[in-house]
């Protein structure tokens, strides 16, 4: 089934205390386009600057992603992200922006993509989302990302955005900033009155927490001891998550604890190095191995 | 199989944004033993002053633990507490505490509490913990927990009981603290070349992580949307784990897993109220129906 992604394409430089680099490709739709494509095909809807580099592209390709919708706009400039990360992993500051070609009318989507039923929409402006949900006519399920920056500043047409979407994915500090409520689970609870049917809290390390109609979900993070990089870890978490959902079908609460362990499995593996090195050295057999062991790691009852 | 506890008895005063208490029943062996009485008769070895109030002995005879270690000391006064929770319940201050009692000599250990098999020792001085370990001659399974302050004042005595106890409990704070490691996965791996068998880091809200030999166990906390009062959340977690592990004498990961079960489930209830409040409520059958939820929430493979 056709899962479509929309989203950022990025020049990272990253300072993290297992390393620096400069100028590596990222962004929230290369990071969901990597992850979900091990458990589906992916169309992928961005735009770049006339200064991204072919080889990026080149590289890119090793993935199962569709690029027909990557726009390279010539006369623009790819956004750029310079980023730290603290000891600890888990707080970063942004060093720099340039939002560039972001800042810029958003790509066309193709017309063979306007059958995509499987929608995600990566973390922009929510007036940008809702123009690309319309353009989904045959969506089965569209699930958007958001920010603190859309929270605080653009809430009413948040709000308009959160009527139209199935799903909503966004981190513990978010949900409750959205909610006002500083109790998580309380605070999915009354998103999900907001408009979406269900509603995935990240919380980095800590897990995931998901609240389906009456459903609670609840998983770790698998246990990671060798995080180089956590850029991307909530793209590539929500990759898997609708890879999985894109793959099955399967919208049950079941299945949707599922694409949870998906998410949790691909992120964990993305966080291994910079970029997309780890995800480009592993199989979808590393990602069923692993997904079993986090199953067994959570069997109480045998 | 005899399990033991030794700790602290407290009159708390608690503000939360629930509400508030002053002078209730309180204390790490208290919340223990109260949480492992469910799953294993308990004996607790513990001491208070003249002042403790009769009704909360009556009170407490509602749970299956053994007081014949309880010391009521004539001339001393029972150790205090007053902590104050703020809006996410995640941090406390202690307002003031008296540790009257605490500061005194050990109670006495009965001698018929000499064949306990598994031993928690709940967070006191290191010093006093290797005292009351010794005399256990019998014992199985020895746990302690500690806190921040053992491991910034007392390191080596604390390194010496590291040396002497099968499992050492505490939270991540203190964890990363004692291995110097702000990876909490690593932290624990640490620690247990320091000498404990297992080492149980405790997230509060975040759940658990537990690495045993080679093994790692990761359990998210019971998603609780009604947080009255997190007091005692850490010990009644322990006292679940233990209660567990004393009624099975399994001591594989697998049953420690199942023990980490036990130990989140009774910790859930107990800080749905002030004091023992819920867990007066409830029986071992609220507990089951809960722990068969919290296993049907994590499988992955049905």
């Amino acid at each position: 089934m056709s899962l479509i992604v929309t989203g950022s394409i990025g020049i990272d430089s990253i300072e993290s205390p297992a390393g620096n680099v400069d100028n590596v490709l990222g962004g929230s739709a290369i990071y969901f386009a990597a992850a979900a494509s091990f458990f589906s095909p992916v169309r992928l809807v961005a735009a770049v600057g006339e200064d991204f580099p072919a080889a990026f592209l080149e590289d890119f390709r090793h993935f199962n992603v569709d690029l027909a919708g990557l726009e390279q706009r010539q006369g623009s400039k790819t956004f750029r992200w310079r980023g730290r990360y603290h000891t600890n992993m888990n707080h970063r500051d942004t060093v720099s922006v340039e939002l560039n070609v972001l800042a810029e009318k958003l790509p066309p989507v193709p017309g063979k993509y306007q059958d995509s039923e499987y929608i995600f929409l990566a973390n922009t402006h929510p007036a940008g989302q809702i123009e690309l949900l319309e353009q989904f006519p045959q969506r089965k399920l569209a699930v958007a990302d958001t920010m603190d920056l859309w929270i605080n500043n653009e809430k009413p047409t948040l709000l308009k955005l959160l009527q139209r979407v199935d799903g909503l994915v966004l981190n513990n500090d978010e949900a409750e900033m959205l909610a006002g409520d500083s109790n998580v689970i309380k605070a999915a609870a009354r998103i999900t009155e907001l408009g979406p049917k269900f509603v995935v809290v990240k919380k980095g390390e800590h897990g995931v927490f998901v609240t389906h109609g009456g459903a609670k979900i609840v998983l770790p993070a698998w246990p990671a001891e060798a995080v180089v990089d956590p850029t991307g870890a909530g793209d590539s978490f929500a990759g898997g998550m609708m890879g999985y959902l894109a793959s099955t079908g399967d919208l049950s609460a079941n299945g949707l604890r599922k694409a949870m362990a998906c998410g949790t499995i691909a992120a964990s593996f993305n966080i291994e190095s910079f970029s997309l090195g780890r995800l480009k050295q592993i199989s979808r057999a590393d990602i069923d191995a692993r997904l079993r062991e986090f199953s067994q790691m959570l069997r109480l009852d045998n």
